[in-house]
């Protein structure tokens, strides 16, 4: 039985709290579909949303920072709806086409050397951990 | 049969030329473990320093946030020898303890609702790719 | 060149004897797809679904329980295939939707601490082994 | 430079207040390494344990098959340090040998059709979603 | 933002020398998507397809066996283009039907034993190392 | 509770047999680690040998190739032990150091275009499934 998404108008008033704060914080008419099949959660739904309010807020790292941080787990992940999600919020938050390159370089290139070092099962150097 | 490190006092002339440029590059006196296992396939030792040094140039994206990515990339995989390599990298490039623990938690999030959207199936929004 | 399903009309008798096995021990009209593609390779296909029938079987962990993990991994790992087909023989074999959403919260949960613990390379507890 | 742990002797009252709880919620003597190294970032700390927290409270699943998952995801991750964790915590709310075997049973044979899928690219069938 | 595939006749001088040679080396008419789309950032698709011709090229390994190790991680990680991609490339380089379904019995195989070591913590045997 | 090996001086008929016929068949004085961990669950123990002698016997595929597809597998999952032991494995079946280089640059170059792939979203290309 596959879920369907949950929309405002059919939403529990918990539900539709969180709804608002999503949209109201994001300046958003409507919130994605993600948060609308997390939804059928509430429990899941507030805490998730809790969580990324402060993880994702400004602090030592800037947000669209912290959205190609996302962009690249997700694309390393292999997670089709967070790639299209998290490009279009890093977008959003200033990712220019020469950032979002460089940045799927970095990515391509570090699971390419993670690999290489597990192939050549290479021991930590000492002088890491000074 | 485990491969040994090839140190520089017992290295070919290719690998010699490829240490010196690390060195060089990285102001350091040594390079680290992963290019003296590396350097048991000597193609392979120059094909990845060259692209490495092409990629974590400073470019759209400077060079903390390139090593940062990296390391999120790494945490992702779970690569024990990355780990530890790019968080000094990283460190050396100027992330505070501060700007870890953030990175620390965003990789975490992403690798959490990664999950939840695998697990809800959830469709990607047509207004993603507007 | 994209295989296509092997339907019961066209299977040779190893395979329908596989493909009656299946539907005798589910109790369904007809394989899913999965063994459809799997029969373009007899072996693989007996020795899976024999494997899965001793795996998969009531022992110390009864069918829902182990529908779960199933379903677990397969979120984890965000196979689109598997995430379906284990959703609907985990309702099948008693998971709730609640079951479900508290599922899906450790799932999600497990991949963040997972990479927390990696990032911040915690080392095991000597405990843990007493 | 690699990270110390940090004990409840030189922690900071806001990390001390986690512990405590940890402790009380466990009765346990003494938090486990994940929790003093997550200590070096007290807002990632709290929020981790309050999540923990609302996540394997007993509910629609026992705690012992919160565990089970929780390991199973481990396991399928290769998280070393969360798999001696989590099998520590599994045995303790009550998952015996047997539990453990057949659970590992799942998980190896999850990750492997999760690739035999992915293989032989096949669709999903249009019942599952009935 | 979703990116648009870059035809030979959209594309810059940079860019079409490298379709030409990948079209040249594959006596192919036209590039595959991949290509297409990679080159938004030319400095990445050009040392894509050095990489590819370098790595690729005939050597202590053959062609068809390169190919099906470029399947067999695919199919590991989920990439269902990759899979698509390189399940053509091994066939066109000489992979039957029987090579194609050995090949997943393995990979499935060592996904599965990958985590079945995972789970059962088994450290590794000196005499792996003699 | 850290599981122990069990040893063939310690272990129950059913599994002395499977550790004969591993000996047997590898022409080996003992086994390795893996066999004497998984021998907690005989019946995994079984069923995981009979698979693996299955799959991995000379067939379309010789057992060099089989061995290194192993290995290939367990690189790009990390995981410590397979690496180690398959490494060996493949050795023994005819890996010369020459092949080994070269599968890690593809099993590398797999990894990062697999991440490539997955960032710019490619499309599959008709062409795949002619």
């Amino acid at each position: 039985m596959a879920l369907q998404p949950i929309d405002y108008a059919d939403a529990a008033p918990e539900v539709r709290a969180v709804y608002d704060d999503i949209k109201q914080s994001r300046q958003i008419k409507d919130v994605n579909n993600f948060w609308k099949y997390l939804a059928h959660d509430p429990a899941t739904l507030k805490r998730t949303w809790e969580s990324l309010k402060d993880i994702m807020a400004p602090g030592a790292l800037d947000p669209v920072t912290k959205e190609m941080v996302y962009l690249a787990v997700s694309v390393t992940n292999g997670c089709g709806y967070c790639i299209a999600s998290h490009s279009a919020a890093a977008r959003k938050a200033g990712m220019s086409e020469a950032m979002f390159g460089e940045l799927l370089a970095v990515v391509g290139m570090a699971n390419e050397t993670n690999r290489l070092a597990n192939g050549y099962r290479v021991p930590i150097d000492p002088a890491f951990d000074k």
